[in-house]
């Protein structure tokens, strides 16, 4: 039987086996959402990289650039990393160069993956779906905050697991308390992700209101994947 | 106002500081429980070693050596790592080396704490009592199972930080995701352990039993405190 195993941070990366697997990044609160909306937006590209000075670089060939540091948006970027900022279609057919504090350096650190793809509350069940198409295992990597467990990533790799959990076993307790996590968060998934402490990590009205956005479920159908240092939109886009 | 943290992993350690606050150091399955188990039948002291060697050498100088390596009794000591093993009244007075893949290894890695104490089920509110009585703030300590998360240790965890709750603000998300979990699976701690990883990682009827030993709360009334390379015991032993 195909396995499903998550990673709840990056810096347990070593512990774990990704060949031949299909890795599933999340970073909820805010990079993963966010492209995944710019994709729903119909952007051709986004290139995840990990300084502030790779991103500059490629704004010289042409990238838009976004991304944050501390939360903030980096003088100079184009953009930031509220969702909102990438629902533009002046975006269409353009590229992005992306850097942020955790989703994009989460990305950048799986290597030897068969395949990799983002994950977000957005596009859950497209996700879910792609997984179910393909013949591996799987395994959801957690970007956490600053190397650290956090909630909201964890609530995501619960419900995927508990969308997957028919066809694939759990391969670890982290994927069994995730999916408990989120069972029992579910009714109040907000009031929920309230309580921890990404209020206290970002705080302020547009966070609120980006949370509110990004814990919505199946707003896109649509995958990206991550292939040669690039991510592409993997189905077509629809916004409901 | 005090805080409470969690660190699910010691892989995660180097993310946490621990100066000045009480760490309590949890490996449910079994080594914790077991060591609560020797002090509660009057053992002397437990030495904590990293390697076979290390006990080996202890044994000369008079020492019962007891642990495992990978859930089995090691060849040639007198004891293994059963909870079992340890309710013997011939222990009275005696001095243990202990060595196991997970609990012993977890207890060593924490340096510079102001305090070190044992977390097990089986002492549960005589810890809590413990950490209410101290000024500090408290960091649980999780063993894991070779550097990944497990579901007995965040369990317990989770179980703790519901004791501290009143007095003690919650530092970050794994403390938070262990008391929903505890709170989720508390019902049937049992049945939810049944799910987890452990089963498969030491099977048997031995190991059953153990679950079902470990798993009891405030069956002893009595802490242990890590002093200079030595765990005693800190509170008068009372088996119920």
């Amino acid at each position: 039987m195909r396995t499903i195993s998550t990673c709840l941070s990056p810096q347990l990366l070593p512990l774990h086996s990704f060949e031949d697997k299909t890795v599933v990044v999340v970073d909820i609160l805010r990079a993963t959402s966010s492209m995944i909306t710019a994709f729903a937006y119909d952007v051709a590209s986004i290139t995840p990289v990990p300084t502030l000075a790779d991103c500059r670089m490629l704004k010289e060939q042409g990238y838009i650039t976004a991304g944050e540091r501390g939360g903030q948006k980096v003088s100079g970027f184009d953009l930031g990393n509220s969702p909102y900022e990438f629902m533009d279609h002046q975006l269409n057919g353009k590229d992005l160069a992306f850097t942020t504090t955790n989703g994009s350096q989460a990305i950048l650190s799986v290597t030897d993956a068969h395949t990799i793809v983002l994950g977000s509350f957005l596009n859950l069940s497209a996700t879910a779906d792609f997984l179910l198409a393909q013949n591996g295992s799987v395994l959801i990597l957690c970007a956490g905050w600053k190397g650290k467990f956090n909630i909201e990533d964890t609530l995501y790799a619960g419900a995927l697991a508990d969308l997957l959990q028919n066809e694939f076993a759990f391969e670890d307790d982290a994927t069994l308390a995730s999916q408990s996590l989120y069972q029992f968060a579910a009714p109040d998934l907000m009031g929920f992700l309230k309580k921890g402490s990404h209020p206290r990590r970002l705080a302020g009205f547009e966070n609120h209101q980006d949370m509110e956005f990004c814990i919505q479920r199946d707003k896109f159908q649509l995958n990206a994947i991550f292939r040669e240092g690039k991510l592409f939109r993997l189905e077509q886009t629809s916004i409901i």
